[in-house]
């Protein structure tokens, strides 16, 4: 059985679920929030634009960031969480913009989306675009130009160094390197797509011709679920094979047209694809796989880095609520 | 390509990874510790319980509570997070006992385990035992016994009400209820035992006799990759199968002797049953699944039950330190 993206009429979020409308209350459980003790659609109406991401420290840096980029009032002040009767995720809001951590990994990312899902269409949200801002590893084999002995002019790939690239993903592909997300229903499997919205990639893209200080590209998107085995790591607890044999796979990933490798693309894009949200995923590259698996960097690089799919996504809501170009950077 | 459980000598944790020798400095990223940036073994050389779960609140809490159950040095203070310097997992310690959060879903339990193996292992640890302590949704039929028309002794099940009851697993199951775990390494699927300790399973349910305000049972524990449509919920976002299908699914799971279900135990048996930990998995059902989908439980009950798996984990580890049975509750 294979399902496919459908966009609902008027803008509205499409929950396929016939069984909602029964419910009498809906209590959306690990967000800490329901129909009953919320007013959703006073809270949440005006949503434009949800951020997701796995760390709940990071969402909360973006609220913040987005309140000072939108001129909003109270910017600087700390924000607060919107679940904070439960610790399975956290969610800040900034003007039209929602900012929700997600944790790591498919079913952790699904169970806050199905609930996600449910808040915009109880609280009557239109139009809504939806962007996963994340970490990954990245796949960046650089072009070279060379000159061959014959003189000739050759162009060859080589492994590239650029940790801190910022990856726009185009489709979202499994650990087969196929653009499809298997979700067991009642123990059968059912095939989705993880199709992305292309328009929303290429207008990131143009956003990012903007931001001259670090690289962007659209690329495939690996999403495994694992960090250590699943991506080829050699340094994980449990490893089975050699240098040889993962750079083997991260080659042919690479070949497939994979850019970079993370844990909730494919999931993301199936449920966002189905219930008529345009999504994106745009994730930087803390480090090149191909040139290991530890994550070196300083907490300072590091956190510099994360904020870069942050800064673009900036410039994307200010272009789309026709702010213009920041006044103001987040350092 | 299936791999089975293997016990090392010396009672060691066994990582199984030729790389790791070689490397000079080991970076466990997401519990943000080192071996160069750390003394691991003097941080952890003692450790003889690791107690995880889910949420970080509630294993900050447990860690709290094992203070006083020890008769600690400062018990009721504040526990400082081990793993501060990281958002992704929590980390408490109170004296033998290192209690850790692992997020929700098997990919954010495998990076936890992978790290804390090799923490473990770092640390020269001996003799370890390893418990996840979780919340789950139960399939609790109760046998009813009852007269027949032609006056017989008859025994049926029916459907049980008993939310709060605690389960003790003795194999973790997949959605298609076989004692599996299914990794994916560079794109194969390699199919892993998930069986547990079966004398730990033994031990814990004795303990559970001294606590007589809860049931507790040995049972199948069914790990699934989804909370909603995977684990037949008729109330997410996306739903195509009715509420007879669901049941005879969830029938078919108690036939198969499934007692819970939730979203970690198959990956957790088979890191740990591979690293040669003794493993167990206690988790109180916050609902009866039989009887619904949506946990609707005040917030005081679901943490009095969530309290439940830990004061039977407090009781095992008071009576293997030989600390008799506990001098105070947790109330």
């Amino acid at each position: 059985m294979t399902e496919t993206t459908g966009y609902s009429g008027g803008g509205f979020v499409h929950v396929k679920n016939p069984h909602l409308d029964s419910m009498e209350e809906d209590i959306l459980y690990h967000l800490d929030l329901g129909t009953k003790t919320h007013n959703l659609p006073a809270m949440f109406g005006d949503i434009k634009f949800v951020c997701v991401g796995g760390s709940p420290n990071r969402m909360r840096a973006f609220a913040q960031f987005m309140q000072r980029e939108l001129g909003l009032a109270g910017a600087g002040e700390e924000l607060p969480d919107i679940c904070a009767g439960s610790d399975r995720y956290a969610m800040y809001r900034a003007g039209p913009v929602l900012s929700i951590s997600h944790g790591m990994g498919i079913p952790s990312i699904s169970i806050m989306l199905h609930e996600l899902i449910k808040l915009l269409h109880h609280a009557k949200c239109r139009d809504v675009t939806i962007i996963r801002i994340g970490t990954s590893g990245g796949l960046v084999w650089q072009q070279v130009t060379g000159v061959t002995s014959s003189g000739l002019a050759s162009v060859s790939l080589c492994p590239g160094i650029e940790a801190g690239s910022v990856v726009i993903t185009d489709t979202a592909v499994d650990s087969s390197f196929q653009p499809r997300f298997e979700q067991v229903v009642l123990g059968d499997v059912v095939v989705r797509s993880t199709e992305l919205d292309k328009d929303l990639a290429e207008e990131l893209l143009a956003c990012s011709r903007e931001i001259a200080d670090f690289p962007t590209l659209i690329g495939h998107t690996m999403c495994t679920y694992d960090f250590y085995e699943g991506q080829g790591r050699l340094d994980g607890a449990l490893c089975s094979f050699s240098s040889e044999k993962k750079l083997e796979y991260l080659r042919r990933a690479y070949d497939a047209g994979v850019r970079n490798i993370e844990m909730e693309s494919t999931a993301f894009a199936a449920l966002c694809g189905l219930c008529g949200l345009k999504a994106a995923v745009v994730c930087v590259a803390l480090l090149d796989r191909l040139q290991g698996d530890q994550i070196r960097a300083s907490h300072e690089v590091l956190w510099e880095y994360q904020q870069r799919p942050q800064r673009l996504i900036a410039a994307f809501i200010r272009q789309r609520l026709g702010l213009g170009p920041a006044g103001r950077s987040q350092h």
